[in-house]
C-alpha cells in the first residue's frame, strides 16, 4: 500500500522522518552526466536498467542525456514506464504466462517493446500472444555468456532459435541479449576484462553465424555498472544496460581499478536516512532501519562519512551499529545516512524518493513501479 | 505504489499470476486455533505481532480467537491497525523522533496505545509529546534479557527508569518488555529452555524489585513462535508476542523437539507462487521470484512438496532451482509454491494476500501496512 511521504519540499534533511530514501540530486546528475560522457563516441548506446530506479521520472532524465530507452525485468515495470511516457522498452529476460504475455502484447501497441527468449516453447507462446493482440513483438535471443542462469549457448543453438523467431509472422528477431551479471562484481579489473572478453567473443561469434544465415542483429545488449566500459569498447555490443550507475551502492564501491584503488567513476547518490532509536549499551547504537528498510543481500550498508560506525547486524526493523569509540556513540534521535549494500532492492522498499539538494528537500518522486513483480 | 491483485475470487491456483503471496486459509485457521488451544489456561495471553502480517483483517481473526491485542514495531503500523479497528496496540520497541511521537500520542486518543523505552531521554520526549497532545501514554521499560540489542539491564536500571516514567503526569508505567528474539531460532529445545529460563529469571527479579518500590507491573511481555510455550509456563510473562505462528516459514521449521524431530505445532500456511521462466540448461530451472519476491535473510525458500528441487541462488528477479533429476526438471510456464525462508519480510514485499481454500481463490486481503516503516 502507498505510504505517505516522509518529508515535504523545503524541509531540511534533519527534519525528514526515518527511515527515508534520500536522493542527492547533485550526485545523481553528476552520475548521469558522467555515464553520458564515458560512452559518447563508443558506438554503443545506453539503455538504462529501470529495475534499479523503477521511476518514469528518472527514466526521462536518463533519456534527456542520450539513453535510447529503458530495460526492465517485469511486464508490470514495462507498463508503468510506458504509461509514464517511455517510448522504447526491452524486457531483458524471459516472460512466461498467459496473463503476462497478453499484457506485453497489448503494451506493444503504445510503445516499442521487446522481450527475450531462450526456448522454442516460449517463442510459440509469444507468437500466440502477439497474434491474439494483433501486434508484432520484437524478440531477442538470450545467450549465456558466463552468467550460468538463463540463455542458450552462443552459436548454433542461438541461431536456431533466432530462425524460429524470424519465421513467425507475429514476431520480429530483435537481436541478442548477452548480459554477464556476475562479471559486474568481480573485484579486480583483470577478472572483469577476462569475463567480458569471453562474453563479447561468444556474442561476436553468434552475430557472425546469424549473418551467415541471413539474419541481421539489430541489438546486442548487455553490460552493467561494473563493466560497461569494456562492452562499450568491444565493438560488438550496441546497447549498454547499466542501472546502478545513477545511484551507486556499497557493493559496487568495492570494485577496484588497476592501481588497486576503488573505482570512483560514480558518486554515492542514494541513501537511507535512519534514526537512532536506542543506545542503552556502551559502544552500541540501534537504528530504526533493519533489513526491511535496507536489504542486506549484498552485504550490510555503510554509515556515510562515519568510519567510526559499523552496521554489524540487521533484524527486521533494527539495525545494530558498533561504535569504534564510546564517546562517539550516537544518541537516540540522531539521524545518520546509510549507503545501501545493494541499491536495487533498497529502492523497491520505498514509495518515495526524497530528492535533496545541498541539504534541502527539492522534490518527492514516486517509486512508481515499487513492488511491480508480475 | 499499490499493485493490482494477481488473482480474482473463484480462480483456480494454476491461473494465478506470478509471483503471488498465497495464504492457505485452512492451514492459517488451524494455526490460529492451535495457538489458542496451546495457551488456554496458562495465565498468559496472546498479543500477536502484526509485524508479521501487517493486516487488520488478520488481526481481527486473531482477536476473535482470544488475542487481547496486537504488537507492532512502527508507529505507521500502529496507525493502520488502529484505523482498521484494533483497540489495543503495543509498539514493542523504542520510538524516537518528533513526528513519530506526535503521531503516537494522537493515536492514543482513539486506541489503547503503549510503547517501550530504555533511556531517560526517550522518557522525556514521550512525556513532552503526550503533554502536547493532551494524552497520557503507557510506557513499558524494555529490559535486555539476552537479545543484546535494545533494553536496559534487568534489576536496578530498569526500576530507576520505571520510576521516572511513573513520576511523569503525562505517562503511565505499563510494565516490562522482555523479548528474547534470538532464542526463537536456537534449534535444540534444551538451548531454548536455558535461554528463556534466564530471561524469565531477569524479568521475575525486576518485577520483584519494582514491587519493593511500590510499582505494579501490569504487563510482562515477550516470547515468539519458537519459545512461546516456555514463557507461557514461566508464571512471569503475562503477554505472548508470537507473530510467525500464523504462517510458519522455513526457518522456524528447522527448530527441533526433544526427539530431534522438527517441531510441527504449526503448518505452513504462507507461500510464494512462482513461475518457471527459463529452463535452458539441463538440471536447472529459473523462477520469476528472486530476492525481491522472497527475501533470503533467513536462508532460501523451500520448494513445497518437491524435495527433488532446491532453490540454490537468488538474484533480484531470478531464483535458480537445481533439479535432482533431469527428467523431473520443471518446464517454462509451470508454477511452484515456495515456502519463504522468513515470513515477515516476505509479506512486506506484497500488496495482496491471495487467500485460497482447497485450491480456489476465496479472498484478496490487502497487506495494509506494507512498507509502513516510519
Amino acid at each position: 500500500m502507498l505510504q505517505p511521504p516522509p518529508a515535504a519540499p523545503g524541509m531540511r534533511e534533519d527534519a525528514i522522518d526515518t527511515p527515508a530514501l534520500l536522493l542527492d540530486l547533485d550526485a545523481f546528475e553528476h552520475n548521469l552526466d558522467t555515464m553520458a560522457a564515458h560512452i559518447a563516441g563508443s558506438g554503443a548506446k545506453l539503455r538504462a536498467h529501470a529495475k534499479t530506479h523503477k521511476s518514469p521520472v528518472i527514466a526521462a532524465r536518463q533519456m534527456a542525456r542520450g539513453a535510447i530507452g529503458q530495460c526492465v525485468q517485469k511486464v508490470a515495470e514495462a507498463e508503468i514506464l510506458a504509461w509514464g511516457g517511455v517510448p522504447d522498452i526491452l524486457v531483458s529476460n524471459e516472460v512466461v504466462g498467459r496473463q503476462k504475455l497478453a499484457r506485453l502484447a497489448a503494451l506493444s501497441g503504445i510503445a516499442r517493446v521487446a522481450v527475450c527468449a531462450d526456448d522454442a516453447a516460449q517463442v510459440a507462446m509469444l507468437a500466440e500472444a502477439a497474434e491474439a493482440a494483433g501486434q508484432r513483438l520484437s524478440v531477442l535471443v538470450e545467450i549465456d555468456v558466463g552468467a550460468g542462469r538463463c540463455g542458450v549457448a552462443p552459436g548454433p543453438d542461438a541461431v536456431a532459435l533466432a530462425q524460429r523467431i524470424a519465421a513467425s509472422p507475429h514476431l520480429r528477431f530483435g537481436g541478442l541479449q548477452a548480459y554477464h551479471g556476475s562479471a559486474q562484481h568481480l573485484r579486480r579489473p583483470d577478472q572483469r576484462q577476462a569475463a567480458i572478453a569471453a562474453a563479447a567473443e561468444g556474442a561476436r561469434r553468434t552475430v557472425e553465424q546469424l549473418r551467415q544465415v541471413g539474419l541481421d542483429c539489430p541489438i546486442v545488449g548487455g553490460a552493467g555498472t561494473g563493466t560497461f566500459a569494456l562492452e562499450a569498447a568491444s565493438g560488438v555490443y550496441t546497447e549498454l544496460q547499466a542501472g546502478s550507475y545513477c545511484f551507486m551502492d556499497a557493493d559496487y564501491a568495492r570494485n577496484l581499478d588497476a592501481a588497486g584503488q576503488p573505482v570512483a567513476t560514480f558518486r554515492h547518490a542514494l541513501f537511507v536516512l535512519a534514526g537512532v532509536m536506542s543506545a542503552a549499551r556502551p559502544g552500541i547504537a540501534v537504528l530504526d532501519a533493519g533489513h526491511k528498510a535496507v536489504p542486506t543481500d549484498s552485504g550490510p550498508p555503510l554509515v556515510w562519512q562515519r568510519p567510526d560506525l559499523t552496521y554489524v547486524s540487521a533484524s527486521d526493523e533494527h539495525g545494530t551499529l558498533a561504535c569504534a569509540s564510546e564517546t562517539a556513540a550516537p544518541k537516540p534521535g540522531e539521524k545518520l545516512r546509510l549507503v545501501p549494500g545493494h541499491c536495487d532492492p533498497t529502492v523497491d522498499r520505498y514509495d518515495w524518493y526524497v530528492g535533496l539538494r545541498r541539504g534541502v528537500v527539492e522534490c518527492l518522486w514516486p517509486v512508481a513501479a515499487r513492488g511491480a513483480m508480475t
